[in-house]
């Protein structure tokens, strides 16, 4: 390029009204700044991950997450620090577990308790059966067999063979393709043969009950001695009778070999659990800083805090909860004085359903109509939520003009998923602009499922989560017992923090709310003679 | 194509003499036909692995393998079964061993002792330092500060990010690649430095026992919560006076991030070993199909039978140790007269310095004059040989026409190392031609290392290890927690033990034995002029 087009090209763009009129660059500097060189993001996730470790809704761990949180949210100077109580049942907790296998040799097995099963109540001993139980039909090819035993219900499988790399970033092209459109789907006969599945884990345990089992064992659902962990039924009152528990891979199937020959597997298992029902409740932790113009309007990040069962839910999600309380340590360090309200929410029970960010949305934005299926009355909120027409939104609808999710790990932004919505994603585009060189760039129409903004979607609520590294989220983190923090990584938690500021700022002060999307209504099905083959 | 091209086409190819004059095609429909379709390997690599276990040296579970494997190879009519003794050191096995975070809160880690250290001797319970000490000059900066002290001797390091491809096959241009001839570097100064190295085991077990330490703990070299095992110090009377243990890195560097803070950790660690010293020395396992026309000329296949600590052994080296048996089995099935006598070496004590092969050699074949360093003659045989000069080759040495190696994992078989003999190389490329659908194709002069196949060649024994498929060997299994009989590959294994019968009978049946390399003399330095820098 000659100097003489250098200088147009530059002023060209210089020139470019955009950026500059809807994004304060001055405070993205001082962001970056606080966010590059002051970062405290690794300290609080270390505190959440080394120091308290694994977070299960109404442990006591997540107890002392929940107060820790709230203690820091005050000593950065945020105001009305709360947690905001939701029914959700009883906490559960490990004190040790052990499995070793007595014969035809001595090993000590890799295992953790499946979640909400009880306690062996002392170490029990045992010969194996290997009897796949994955469905009621399964039982009777079983029954009579099961007696005195310790029934291994999985089907052992083989071992994987990762071809694909574990750590990866995306490509160019990857982003790109992030953006291709993807159409909604609506099936109202799946979504009904969902709900009349009943919960399976309730029918084994008793099945095994009734036939004299004294404990279940599973497989691993990873290899590479990976532990993972399981379990769902945490209501109160659906205790399961009979401990569960979960073995490595490389362990499980070892037994299930060992199972075929002359010289059959003895096991000593000994899980030792603990319940916690003095609160059933749950609870959410918000926190804000204030807004100075625009009245009862707010915009809001949340990440969820609770974690899974198998380690120390380092990037699941720790990770996303060090970053949305970093970005309030900085705002409100550089003492931002927002037009609107910017609050901080640290979610709970996301691991059992995005429960602690629905009742938010229950509470605050809007409800839905009771199901008038007579059926379903009983089931919790979130496993009819999405059949019941219509949205009933709340006074509070109209105030959150925008919410921002982190809950893909520690991998760093690049760049966002705009639900669909065309109006939106060119004011993110902006937004994303000062990042580039930071490797955020994304905008992509593309919704994003699984985590805490998608019930703010469901009822028309600007519910967004950032587009992230994976890294090796998926690959072998991901509720597994390597979850810790070793794995975090520094750079992409600072730059993840700082883009989460400027986005929260930016929608704070933003003249207009960002366009949202239509209020939902029933859709029409994908297929609309669509059959029920039961 | 045209017909009548095709015709000429394959009339030339019939007529290609080369094949035809080396390569009995029908005894290889044979071998295949047994080694596909009434395969043993792996009932053998089960019976290894799950069956018997973990193999190190001179353990009650080497000792049941080593009776097991003779049985096997009774069983299977060989000649001449035999356990051949010679001077290891001490047995050493695992009862159990558990490692517990008590303080700030209570965490299972991962352990595994460090092998040929001793019991803690009950549970014992103290605070942790993190001294980092690798080497004698370290001693002086952790002096005073160790007493009554868990000593975590590693620098902790942080996670790993694995971009490559856990599970790979050899792709095309890397097998041609293979055959990029690598020159030999021969340093006499090197050598003498790396003797005069004295172990730092010994030391450093010295200085804490000095300063008053409990115990040592060390990081296993992966991370993603795999053990690896470590220690090397069997010789008897050298034992350590400290119990060592090596922990998962997730769990090791959890520990080193608390030990910074103001909750430090404390550790209960309970580590109780056994010593085996009823019978010092180790055997090697041999067995023959007698050859009918060459007198005391033979042809050998190996593979290791011991195996490290972390786990079951399966890839290194069930793996090998099955794929011989299974040679041996088909070519005694399907009855074959060999000119030569086919050897079957099951290896011992290949994890402390390839030691079982070196015997055989030493007893059998060549031996080394002794050294003419006072400061090195009482290191074991080992360390020196590749020093002494000259070799002193036996009355066997002209009998060992070939030597054919396994110890690189499960991966199928996709060619040979020549070892720099061009004068073998097409030989084998002729006796692989059949096996070109099966994936092995390449010859290449390039040396392999590491295993027992080297301390043939250093005696001028044609000696060679088979090139094949990676898979996850060095990636995740190599001495870790989970190699054991799940990462086994049955196809993989069958087409292997296949090969190796049919280079057998090749070598076995070849009116002319395989060329040899001169008997090595003293290489010159491949820096004339190097100065030993110390």
């Amino acid at each position: 390029m000659s100097r003489l087009l250098a200088f147009v090209s530059a002023a060209a763009l210089l020139a470019t009204p955009v950026m500059a009129q809807s994004v304060d660059r001055v405070a993205v500097n001082n962001i970056i700044d606080q966010g590059l060189n002051h970062s405290q993001v690794m300290q609080n996730a270390a505190y959440l991950t080394d120091r308290i470790g694994g977070r299960m809704t109404n442990s006591p761990q997540m107890r002392q997450a929940e107060q820790w949180a709230q203690a820091q949210f005050r000593s950065y100077g945020l105001s009305n620090v709360r947690a905001e109580g939701f029914e959700f049942g009883r906490g559960w907790s490990i004190v040790r577990a052990s499995a070793r296998m007595t014969a035809p040799r001595p090993l000590d097995l890799r295992v953790i308790p499946v979640a909400w099963t009880p306690s062996t109540n002392g170490t029990i001993s045992a010969g194996v059966v290997v009897a796949p139980l994955s469905k009621v039909e399964d039982f009777d090819k079983w029954r009579g067999q099961l007696s005195g035993k310790i029934v291994m219900v999985s089907l052992p499988g083989t071992g994987s063979e990762p071809t694909e790399p574990a750590f990866r970033r995306l490509t160019a092209a990857e982003l790109a393709d992030r953006n291709a459109y993807v159409q909604p789907q609506y099936s109202p006969a799946a979504i009904q043969r969902q709900l009349e599945t009943a919960d399976f884990a309730a029918k084994l345990d008793a099945f095994l009950v009734e036939q004299g089992a004294l404990a279940w064992v599973r497989i691993s659902q990873r290899d590479g001695g990976l532990l993972h962990g399981t379990g769902y039924t945490y209501q109160v009152g659906a205790t399961p009778k009979l401990a569960g528990l979960e073995l490595a891979a490389e362990d499980y199937r070892r037994l299930a070999r060992l199972a075929l020959t002359d010289t059959p597997p003895t096991l000593e298992l000994n899980s030792e659990v603990q319940f916690h029902d003095e609160d059933v409740n749950a609870y959410n932790i918000l926190a804000d800083i204030p807004g100075t113009a625009r009245g009862t309007e707010y915009v809001m990040a949340g990440a969820h805090l609770d974690s899974w069962v198998a380690s120390d839910g380092a990037v699941d999600n720790a990770a996303g909860s060090a970053v949305v309380m970093e970005a309030a340590r900085i705002l409100k360090t550089l003492g931002v004085q927002p037009k609107r309200t910017i609050r901080f929410a640290l979610w709970n029970g996301e691991e059992q359903g995005i429960l602690g960010s629905l009742a938010y949305v229950d509470q605050h934005l809007a409800t839905r109509a009771p199901s008038n299926d007579p059926a379903l009355a009983n089931l919790p909120n979130n496993r009819t939520w999405r059949t019941r027409w219509p949205v009933q939104p709340r006074a509070g609808h109209k105030d959150l003009v925008a919410y921002f999710n982190l809950d893909n790990g520690s991998g760093k932004i690049r760049g966002i998923n705009a639900e669909g919505n065309v109006a939106a994603a060119p004011i993110f585009q902006e937004w994303l602009a000062p990042f580039a060189s930071m490797g955020a760039t994304t905008v992509s129409l593309r919704p994003a499922g699984g985590t805490d903004h998608v019930y703010m979607q469901t009822v028309g609520i600007p519910g967004y989560q950032f587009i992230q590294d994976p890294l090796d989220y998926s690959s072998r983190l991901h509720h597994t017992s390597i979850d810790s923090y070793d794995h975090l990584k520094a750079e992409d938690l600072r730059q993840a923090a700082i883009i989460l500021a400027s986005f929260l700022l930016n929608a704070a002060n933003r003249d207009a709310p960002l366009p949202r999307m239509p209020l939902p209504t029933e859709p029409t099905p994908t297929d609309p003679f669509e059959y029920r083959a039961d």
